[in-house]
């Protein structure tokens, strides 16, 4: 069975794709801040802003199962809030959990990957990927470095058989928390499992037709 | 069995895309300047750049069939030419081509199937969707008209049910032609029977979860 | 003295472009659909989709005075109306009076431009230039397909000495009209002298520092 | 006189900027990694890097002059190599002295500039800003977060009066440097005073018109 690793596991999108492509006979890992056992999944505590851990986290799997074939990349890191309220620590930690992160896993896996028959790295981007909001100056400078360098991976590492892909994430995702937190009725919410799906689908694109980037968003979400 | 109407029915991806959607278990039409006998498929001879003839056409196939649930916008149009070379015909016979042909369609359509518990509406694009190069004066044009139109009725008509989605097709589709034209290894070329898999998985997306634009090329393509 | 030829020549930012330029020294033509009088202005009666009249009425202004130095497209054809209640001729004539009318200007002056050792021709870009809104099918294709041109026209006549560059007026000109029209504080509207001055300074930028495209819009102004 | 602070004001284009907002009557300062003696230039040793050094040289600054009117943020940081030559450092280090560097810079003036009347925070981007290549990991991740940030201070401040524009820099600035560099005929490439003329004219742009973003290439550059 080949291997997908989830990085930013939580409940929610992180489940519903480890639970994707379980069904579709992936052995499926989620490396996850906290690792609360959730159901089925294997699910690791691993600090993804660490190098030293990730490296050492995808080394145990590799021994184990050999490089991964789908590899994707969803830590959470949502920060708003006014310039002024915003620390330098804030600023840096927003990056670091979304774009660092990023950077230190395509180093611990695309060349395994590469050299192994190549595979798929998909990465959960957001609408603040492509605006720079009001208040969003650190989460939209985050999501904004996290597509510069999934652009670049794409270039550097596609024509070397690793498709990498970037999903525009245009609304709330349902879940208990965002139920609680926005007045948003659930119908206007994006499924964890209608989202998954596509992910499942750009991970088994042939390689005549790759998608570097995709949006999805509720029908009735304006944009 | 459902209706889908696919507007541009050449022979390479069109007929990929009718036989994708008569194997997914639909009522496949073609549109086509010319209804040439291709295999199993009902191709009628309609020219879109003509409103009388597109609402005749699609009146007698709501008769029968009731409103479609998927039409697809695929016509051809490629005109590629230095400006002082390109005659204000050339011009604008482009534009009928690609971006008034589109307008008519969705006139003919988009009420119905918003009526008739909503639908989708997919639209090629190209790589001159989004960059004007040199000697694309006419084309560039026309297809960034295309889009512009395109994200018009997404947001005008997502919110009635129909998803509006367009396709940036970022290479060239094999085909007997286009081996012939280019001294491309067809390795590097999109399979049109790929492209079709892509337009039906975006036919079929939930409402949770609809992409209004995605790209596609060869994993060796560079961009 | 050099010749700018101004095409959309009406009150408000028509008029302030033909000031600004009179005031540099340079002299300044209008194109307008009525050639009424308008101050000290030489405005010409020109339908700017006619090619037949386009020619004429350039080929006498450069009999007179040698090929434009600056050549700035600004024609109006703002259109706004929900799919259905547009008609094929709206979308036609919308078409041609902002995209058509730019193609037609091009072909007249730009190479005639090169060969005299270049110039600038500047367009005028709209908020549907980048984001097909609802309601906005004819306008957003429209000026979509201009921009689609502008680049095309950037990339094979930049080369050759013609500058080309596209501004998107974001936000309400400030005019009688527009204040009669919107109920709008004209603090948060844009004067028209103000953008002539970029206008100004984009016919003016050294070879060594061309700009393709620029926004403007009022402090105040969302986006 | 009015104060403009330039922040990476190395030989070149920083250069350039002191000496045209000091014939402008401004009381030019840079903020410099290294600060050797320029010709005139006030230019101080600041790590933009580093929130304390920063805020210390800012305030000194205001304390003399009171909040300048402009402030530019332009230090290098050009990093080019290979996914795998990149070391975390690089990656850190690039983003450091690109994006936090503005994120420091930002927070540490433009609320004494919006209390202060307004006035100008203008960014320098380059093409890494809108794509990233291959082998520019590090470069085109933290330019796009330089941009992202950008976009969200100026939906926050611009609404108080400081204007906030992101200048993309499509080319290769002209100096002894880039001529040692690149085989690049020096008519192709971007003169500093030429650039610096534009900060000038995006500094001075009246409240009715403000640009967000506006590129700059030589003639020749294809792009």
């Amino acid at each position: 069975m080949s291997l997908v690793i989830v990085a930013g596991a939580g409940p929610g999108l992180g489940s519903a794709l480890l639970s994707r492509f379980a069904e579709g006979d992936y052995t499926a890992v989620g490396f996850a801040r906290t690792a609360t056992q959730r159901g089925p999944f294997d699910i690791r505590q691993v600090d993804l802003t660490d190098s030293q851990r990730v490296t050492t986290a995808v080394s145990a799997l590799m021994e184990a199962h050999g490089p991964p074939k789908i590899v994707i990349h969803n830590p959470a890191g949502l920060l708003i809030g006014p310039l002024m309220e915003t620390t330098q620590d804030d600023f840096e930690n927003c990056w670091r959990a979304v774009a660092l992160s990023a950077f230190i896993l395509a180093q611990a896996v695309v060349k395994p990957m590469a050299d192994n028959g190549g595979g798929a790295f998909i990465v959960s981007g957001a609408t603040a990927s492509l605006r720079g909001g009001a208040r969003f100056a650190a989460f939209a400078s985050a999501k904004f470095a996290l597509r510069g360098l999934t652009q670049s991976l794409a270039r550097e590492y596609q024509p070397l058989g690793v498709h990498v892909a970037h999903v525009i994430l245009d609304g709330i995702i349902d879940s208990d928390r965002s139920r609680a937190w926005h007045s948003l009725d659930p119908t206007r919410m994006m499924k964890p499992e209608d989202i998954a799906e596509v992910y499942w689908q750009l991970a088994h694109q042939p390689r005549s037709t790759w998608t570097q980037e995709v949006d999805l968003r509720p029908h009735s979400e304006g944009f």
